[in-house]
């Protein structure tokens, strides 16, 4: 649980007795591998933190699986929308490797929105998640499939070799051929 | 200033009273079309609402100007991580048309904090922008260029007119041609 408290110290500073709430609010999930846990057209009813492991965010347009976003440990991460208004998912959440998950009750937020540090940390989350969507968003305009795949690989080494080709090229808005290609290409360039 | 009273009661019951602490805190500006007023590697020291007219976020990489986003009246926008964090904006604003703006300077968005609604707007705000920007991230993923196209025109069949087709393109994330193609695809579809 040390991990959330410094995940949150990187947003706020957090006197004692605001963790020992926040703390207590929160509950520890290990969740295997390959587990859909929020699922689209159900109401998401937890804020989660990942301690340990990989997610996915994914959903089905035309019976194609598309990656929407992954979240790498330590981080927090929920679905959204369907938390918020307490209303049917748009997505769904899977793990894609073993997990430890902390998870907090959306009635339990209520309760933690009394905690100024907490307030703080959400508001500076949601910021933050915000510019990184922003981000996505422009870097898909601008640049080449191969270019954001190198960056992932540049900023990701380890990550990125977990992470199934197609959820990867399905993130990347590419066919799996394609990304199979872009490797070859980038791994003959490296040896060469 | 009716319009912004209209526009945060869509998001949170507005008392009176603090209605007056908000609308003493805008400033009225009028600001004719084609004007930059917020540039990129300056610091943006304003919230906006646009009352009348049109918006454009943007930036150039590799000498390109790539659109990133509109503002379409009525609706507040900023450049929100350089006003948050007040450090120089990587993008810039310009209006496409005559607008009428109202504006609230950092230092005075402070003073709103302690204003409940105001609070409960920005917050319900944030959601709905970062909402927003998640969505138009899927359908890049997961759209052509050309249903994302035909989308705007029917969601906003009027002002799609007055975007010239450089920066509608850009925003697309094709070139110029590409988009001409496919307006006069759609223009003789309708037709026959």
């Amino acid at each position: 649980m040390l991990a959330l408290r410094k995940y949150i110290e990187r947003y706020t500073k957090l006197p004692e007795e605001d963790w020992q709430i926040i703390s207590k609010a929160f509950e520890r999930k290990v969740i295997d591998k390959n587990q859909t846990f929020v699922e689209k057209g159900k109401v998401c009813r937890y804020f989660y933190f990942l301690e340990e492991g990989l997610v996915r965010f994914y959903t089905l347009i035309d019976g194609n699986d598309i990656t929407k976003m992954f979240t790498i440990a330590p981080g927090c991460f929920t679905s959204k929308s369907s938390l918020r208004k307490q209303k049917p998912a748009q997505e769904s959440i899977e793990t894609l490797e073993n997990s430890v998950i902390w998870q907090v009750k959306f009635n339990n937020l209520g309760h933690l929105s009394q905690v100024d540090s907490w307030n703080e940390f959400i508001r500076k989350f949601i910021y933050e998640v915000d510019e990184f969507a922003e981000e996505l968003l422009m870097q898909v305009k601008t640049e080449t499939a191969e270019e954001r795949y190198l960056k992932l690989t540049q900023k990701y080494p380890t990550i990125i070799q977990k992470i199934p080709l197609m959820h990867l090229s399905s993130f990347l808005g590419i066919a799996p051929q394609s990304l199979s290609r872009i490797r070859k290409k980038l791994h003959e360039n490296r040896k060469s």
